[in-house]
């Protein structure tokens, strides 16, 4: 536990900084100056090895220097005397140190970069950066960065790996009037890094939603399992740049940081309860929702003056598949009193540019108390007669006079000119979403539904498999022996059988003879495939052969492929020819696992043939997965509906499809030994599957 | 030309508001204040039957009591009261009115409301409305609305079919910094609609972008026709609401306009060069963008000072395909000038947050200058160093130092406080297009880039089919005797013969005897089609045969189609056997034709099977479209990389399906008569296309 010191960075009860400087623009000025003037209540201890005084406060040649404790240092030397400085704060028993200084890994300096981590660990300090602008933490008014002194008091943690969006990004939620507990850069993450920080804000009580900008991460699964738990309790919005291949090389080269996959980054996210905005408006948009209660079943309304605007909220709802109440009957008796003849109460609500506050608060809180409506959306279009903020007023008061604040979501869409905006400020200020354009308030809803159902689903147990390691590391073995990494198909059979997974029957023949005896067992018709390490394609060549009949076909097939291997690869080690049951048709399924750099195995599906290859129709999860993952695995490709028989064909057996994936996924957590396996195909019918082929690759020692 | 005088309704040298009114809070009141206090400079009327003074004004009776002239009057009266004061302005002369008063059609009184549009006609009035908020016009300061006030000029027009929502953008755009050239209210459309206006404004030197909310258009392809002509000018950005059905039928109810299908409205915008927005957001970010020139070649070049912002950039460059200059040889050499060492001059070119204004403002210079540069992006992140409005300033003043402003088109993004919302304010002033978050800078560049390629785009004649009306007619007319709207299939295919188009050969048989001379004639092997109007689904009772490859073959086939026919349908009327050229295989394709409610002829293709059944993977364009088009609709379906050729297949003869979309295309156009085309399957060959099927339905009579 490296980081149990990290709450220092945040709640110290005195701070030293070191490199602190009379000369106003130095970085050393600035931070001691944000530090002073943010209003920090605890000790402040000035470090500067020429200077006697800093702005009031009695400087120090060295932490060591110091007579009380410190609990927190910011280092803003040059790097070259970052190690020094750094080994005095281990000494004086600093807790938590924030590295501004850059020089270190970014510029290709690992090794500098390890030594400060080795210090900082040797006497357990937590430490941040370094290259970072400075941390902040507004509860206890600490303000320990180079960036904009002013940020508003509020429940949103921020963590950001560039610092020049970072500091700018506090100015611009000061404009949007967006509350934030904390500011973290990260930087080169050395030591604290993005796990730790989850973490410590799952616990931190000022903080209920988390807005992360990432290039990458360094310890994808650690990060996967905080993410998992911690986005059961807050919400986690992640803004992972280098989406594209060429924002991903700038981002390497911006940050060092190995950008990895961005589908399974997207998958990774997915699975953790993590929601992955594409631009920082989103991110902030959904990370107002925070406070938000989850929605109780199904069935929002539109509160609206105007219909055009409702009819944009609508479709925004279609696209977020939020569910709108059309219980004509219930809804014209609950909201006819409050609009005038020509007001419509089919959903959307429009009680029409009339409406006064009295009428426009009225339906709001009758919707608010309603049984039947799970969540309310309220657009207005601004009116020179209606007063925004008078109603925004009373929305307010409503809300305080709630045992607990709201049960129920509602958000906000003001359209107009300052008035709006007036109006729209004061509910955001007391933690009720506001937004500018309709769409941003319903697609924040949206982000609130995904949320709320990933805290409500229960972690199902992973489905264990039986394995029966032995026998697999026995094959995996010979296989080394011999000097193979590619296995055969009957040995990658062979060992998800030790698995427990059910194959279509196979048997390894040496002999014609063999061949009869293996294919009266099994029943024809039956499949002969050639098997060789040396024969990669075994179609190409005329190494398979289908719908054997009976043995006189079987005698010939079998004569037929050993001719057809022996011209074509007249050097090859053939190990004899696999029999194997033949399979209906069904639809056919590759299931692909591989290793990934960020986050390890990772588990791919998608249709056979075209839709794989040419379509680019998959879909990644981190594995393992439960079944519930898999089918919505299942579901996040575009040609599932071919599943559901098409053209007169019966349902396929998605269940089980679903199980299969799931079983795989675990499998290959389970054997790491195997960095690789490519199920292809794997036959879903109508009932069950089947695997047919299968190919495995070890890895590399 | 109903609507010559529609200028009048921006420009009138005198105006009448009639229903002016003393009483604060009346519209009548309100909308003679802004006229009034907007800074209207001609001749203003009230017209009030009790007052004598309204505002310091004389008020009259009626505009007849008026002695000048009157070019534009408002009206404000109770509906009944309309006909009669429309009248009056008819008498008097004056040349457009805007009709402000409600209760027309959408409330379903259409018969008044065609009184109006009568009286407007007899008269040569333009008339606008009724059931809107008003018109504004900037640069004559003509504020003839209830709306706010206050509005920026500028040069982007907005048009809405919505009155709410329109007044409460006009207070957005003020604290959005859009400069505006006209509002104007729709309303019910009864006159002046869409069409005349984008007519109007395509003429406006003082307008530049146009953007329209709307929820229905009544006549489509007078609309896209016009459209089609007036983006070739000036950018036209339209929010159409009801994209899903559940808006569509909200958009029904509150306006009574028919939403029509979503993605024929998404094809025709796209094919009249129009943008659809799906927020109004997105829609005048784009329209900010209407004022710079076209990029002139590919590479553009993203200049930043933060690292991750200029990630976020790439990323959004990818997702507008924005191709991103990447001769890094040139860059180094242009760029490294203006950055310190650990400044990166690959692109995006990173100054750091180091660089000085005078740093920033040469290296975008630089870039300005380049002319191997073609578009840039200027994005900064807010430090407490630089001088943003200072930059800003710079660049403005460069600006205006240009002759003929611009060449090259430039977006900025500054994330930040209130200093860098001052500088973007004061680039937007200027109509130099600045945004606060990257994205949406970029966007607006990529939608410059679809625009501007629209406008490069010379509209190619598209291929005339020499029609053999006389044939088709007759063919027609004989179906109509005979009481069918459903053609047989030789008819239908000697339609398309008749059209000059290639298709199989085919023969219609009567006995054994002819079906083999015809088989004889065409050459084996052949394909038998049951024809009978009376069975539509032939394969399903066995009434189709394939593959038959000599005389035996196919006695037996024409036995067994006529007992099964004959089995499955005793009464029907069994026109004979077709007799087909068989067609090698290839790609199945289905194209589509029918009549879309608001644009007539329209045309849908998709890949045959579960492509368009089960996965809806389908592209629309109005009809007709040329060659071209009809590339860009293959371009719009997902599944088009299977006419490249898979699985080790020769690329299919993708020039030639073109060709022949655009010539069905064309063909439904032309013969009104056939409502419904289904070609079922088209199939592409590495040579050629062939129609192996086709069925049409004729417009009921």
């Amino acid at each position: 536990m490296p980081n149990r010191n990290i709450k220092h960075l945040f709640i110290p009860e005195s701070i030293a900084i070191i490199g602190a400087s009379c000369e106003k623009g130095k970085i050393g000025h600035e931070i001691l100056k944000n530090v002073i003037e943010y209003g920090y209540k605890g000790k402040i201890y000035p470090i500067n090895i020429k200077e006697k005084e800093i702005m009031g406060l009695k400087a120090y040649k060295s932490v060591l220097d110091v007579r009380g404790d410190i609990d927190m240092a910011v280092i803003v030397v040059p790097a070259k005397f970052v190690p020094s400085v750094l080994l005095e704060c281990g000494k004086k028993g600093v807790k938590a140190v924030a590295i501004i200084s850059s020089g270190f890994s970014e510029i290709g300096n690992k090794n500098e970069e390890e030594v400060l981590v080795n210090t900082a660990k040797a006497y357990g300090i937590s430490l941040l950066g370094p290259n970072i602008f400075g941390v902040i933490y507004t509860p206890t008014r600490l303000n320990a960065s180079f960036g904009p002194r002013d940020v508003i008091p509020g429940d949103i943690a921020c963590i950001t790996q560039s610092g020049a969006l970072g500091a700018a990004l506090i100015g611009w939620t000061v404009l949007e009037n967006i509350g934030l507990s904390a500011v973290v850069s990260v930087g080169n993450k050395a030591d604290v890094d993005d796990s730790d920080l989850l973490e410590y804000f799952s616990r931190d009580k000022n903080t209920k939603g988390i807005v992360v900008y990432m290039e990458g991460v360094k310890e994808g699964r650690k990060f996967l399992q905080t993410a998992e738990r911690v986005s059961k309790k807050k919400l986690i919005v992640i803004i992972k740049s280098g989406r594209s291949e060429k924002g991903a090389k700038a981002a390497a080269s911006h940050t060092g940081s190995l950008a990895g996959s961005d589908k399974v980054f997207s998958a990774a996210f997915k699975q953790s309860g993590i929601l992955r905005a594409d631009t920082m408006e989103k991110a902030f948009d959904w990370a107002r929702i925070c406070s938000l209660p989850a929605p109780e079943g199904e069935g929002a309304v539109i509160l609206t003056n105007g219909g055009g605007v409702g009819v944009l909220a609508t479709d925004a709802c279609d696209k977020e598949r939020i569910k709108l109440l059309d219980d004509h009957k219930y809804l014209e008796e609950t909201f006819r009193p409050y609009m005038p003849v020509f007001g419509s109460a089919r959903n959307p609500i429009d009680i029409t540019g009339q409406a006064t506050v009295e009428d426009y608060f009225n339906a709001f809180k009758k919707a608010m108390e309603s049984d039947k409506i799970s969540a309310l959306i309220v657009l207005n279009c601004e009116t020179a007669a209606f007063d925004t903020v008078e109603f925004s007023e009373k929305v307010i008061k409503y809300f305080h006079s709630l045992p607990g604040w709201s049960k129920k979501p509602v958000v906000f869409n003001f359209i107009g000119g300052i008035k709006s905006k007036n109006a729209m400020d004061i509910l955001n200020k007391n933690k009720i979403p506001a937004y500018p354009q309709p769409e941003r308030a319903v697609n924040s809803l949206g982000a609130l539904y995904k949320w709320r159902k990933y805290t409500k689903t229960e972690k199902k147990q992973i489905k264990k498999l039986d394995i029966d390691k032995e026998k697999i590391y026995s094959i995996i073995n010979k296989a080394r022996e011999e000097g193979r990494l590619q296995l055969l198909e009957h040995e990658s059979k062979d060992i998800l059988k030790a698995c427990g997974l059910d194959l279509p029957k196979y048997k390894l023949a040496t002999t014609i003879e063999e061949a009869l005896k293996a294919a009266e067992k099994i029943g024809y018709p039956i499949v002969l495939k050639i098997v060789s390490e040396d024969i990669i394609h075994k179609s190409d060549i005329g190494g398979v052969k289908v719908g054997i009949k009976n043995a006189k076909e079987l005698k010939n097939a079998y004569k037929e492929i050993m001719y057809r291997a022996k011209k074509s690869y007249p050097k090859a080690n053939i190990r004899g020819i696999l029999v194997n049951e033949m399979v209906e048709k069904g639809v056919e399924i590759i299931v692909g696992c591989s290793e990934d750099p960020q986050f390890g195995p990772v588990i791919m599906f998608g249709l056979g043939g075209i839709y794989v290859e040419v379509l680019k129709d998959v879909a990644f999860r981190v594995a393992p997965i439960d079944k519930e993952d898999a089918l919505d695995m299942i579901d996040d490709i575009k040609s599932y509906p071919l599943l559901y028989g098409v053209r007169g064909e019966k349902r396929k057996d998605i269940n089980s499809l679903a199980e299969n994936i799931s079983l795989l996924s675990y499998f290959s957590h389970e054997i790491p030994e195997i960095v690789e396996m490519d199920v292809n195909p794997l036959i879903v019918l109508e009932e069950g599957c089947k695997i047919v082929d299968v190919r495995m690759t070890l890895k590399e020692v």
